[in-house]
């Protein structure tokens, strides 16, 4: 192992993305700085911004709170209880753990509270149970972090998930989707702004971090989940990764450099689809009641 | 095997594309009418056309060349000898038995009598050979189309090309690429109209149609071409294919459907550089005297 970039101590780990090859201590600073760069860079958040972190136990989303603490960041944690048995309780412990360590504070969302059943319940109905659960975790997260205060919502996604997604996306020309495929989204009618500080970091990295700050973070992955395409693009992703090192970052900055702007100007459309307030719930949807207060309705009239 | 679409005796093939079993009489008029429809719907030329076939030898260049002429097209053959030993005598050979066979004229361009060296010596001099080779054709294709007299150039680019080529630009994000990308060129400043009427086909239909043709084709592969990279694109087509089938023809139909338009109009600066005329062999190029009479002063000033 050569000499890390900072200091000439002894490297203890090579980041291969930034021909980096750096020391423990070195590693921190330099995931910590490059996190600040991507926030500036993408015009995320303020320095003073109120954050809320969505928190799922793993090691995506506890690094990030970490990171923009150490970096002195008003950072304050959700966690979605989604009702999976002991999967849900793990994950829940796991974060509230972490939280407690951090001295910051953690929002509880429960599901089966909320909506009077949990996932479990929602994939004995329908096959689509997974997408579904992603729509119902953006609309309390969104809810969330505009009813608490807080001025930004962010997520951990990292750039294997960004890079999969985007071919996913491309494969399909789902031009509605790039369209907003783009590290942040300001704020806008009822949705509250949201960022992916995450998004020019690998995994490999995320986890060499976590590593080092002695990050207790959750590996299992969701019982429930089938995934099966997902991983398809994901491992395609990671087969042109090592054939030709460099392909994801460079498949998604350049998309955010050249399509993006692109697409920005044609499809507004899709965009400014006009959205109504549900007049249940209140909050922004493309129609009244929103979906989630008719799958809470279906739910209740027939006595699940 | 089910029994055939149109005439109901027993099937000899099936068509997973377009979920279709047919017998052998009815895969070879299956492929011309849906070759005839291909050719109307992307407006390539019309039923008087005088066309000629970029031949290589292969499958592709052959099987399209049968079908136009079973169409009742005008089709003649233009071959390339790229000065390969054995590999070009062996093509020539079977481009030139196909020929009689078919009753058309097939021109004859030599590499080596036009440059005065072939690839292999091109090999020796730059890494670049391959694509150097692939413009080189276009060059002499170009010319040739237009000083014969002939309406359109065709080639026998068939849908696993053009999706693995997409992909590649994709990944990319060869927006110049991409914008070119479509299955009709028109006529343009010295450039002359270019179609590829097998965008729509899979190799596998490809052999399908040979086999019952009775088409002997060459199946070896240039034995220059390293060909790397376009493999790799390949094999991640023919893996989403086979996960999901139906891949290739959606990404590639839904690119020309979706993207392509957005992208005509936003990029014509890349398309409309300013050509000019070589001084030398007055072709169409991007600069003065042109990249092929450059080579060849290259190599006859260096006595090679």
């Amino acid at each position: 192992m050569a000499r890390c970039r900072m200091c000439r101590e002894k490297a203890t780990v090579f980041i291969p993305h930034h021909r980096l090859p750096l020391c423990d201590e070195h590693l921190v600073s330099w995931f910590e700085r490059y996190l600040q760069r991507t926030i500036t860079k993408f015009k995320m958040f303020p320095p003073h911004a109120k954050i809320l972190v969505a928190v799922s136990g793993g090691k995506d989303s506890l690094v990030l709170w970490q990171a923009l603490v150490n970096l002195g960041y008003q950072a304050d944690g959700v966690f979605i209880d989604l009702g999976i048995n002991e999967f849900s309780l793990l994950s829940r412990r796991v974060s509230e753990n972490f939280a407690e360590n951090l001295g910051r504070k953690l929002h509880l969302i429960s599901l089966p509270k909320e909506l009077g059943f949990g996932i479990p319940a929602l994939k004995r109905r329908t096959r689509k149970y997974c997408s579904l659960c992603g729509s119902i975790k953006r609309y309390f997260l969104n809810r969330a972090t505009r009813t608490l205060g807080y001025d930004v919502l962010v997520t951990g996604h990292n750039l294997d998930d960004e890079a999969s997604a985007l071919l996913g996306n491309v494969i399909n020309w789902s031009l509605k989707y790039l369209a907003r495929k783009y590290p942040v989204l300001p704020e806008n009618n009822g949705f509250v702004r949201k960022a992916k500080p995450l998004c020019r970091f690998t995994s490999f990295e995320i986890r060499e971090y976590a590593k080092r700050q002695k990050i207790k973070y959750l590996t299992e992955r969701c019982p429930l989940s089938p995934e099966a395409t997902r991983l398809v693009y994901a491992e395609i992703m990671d087969r042109l990764e090592e054939q030709m090192p460099g392909t994801k970052i460079r498949f998604y900055m350049d998309y955010l450099r050249q399509l993006y702007p692109l697409l920005q100007e044609k499809v507004e459309d899709f965009l400014d689809r006009d959205l109504v307030r549900c007049e249940v719930c209140g909050e922004p949807a493309v129609s009244s009641p929103c979906f989630v207060c008719r799958l809470k309705e279906e739910f209740r009239s027939q006595g699940i």
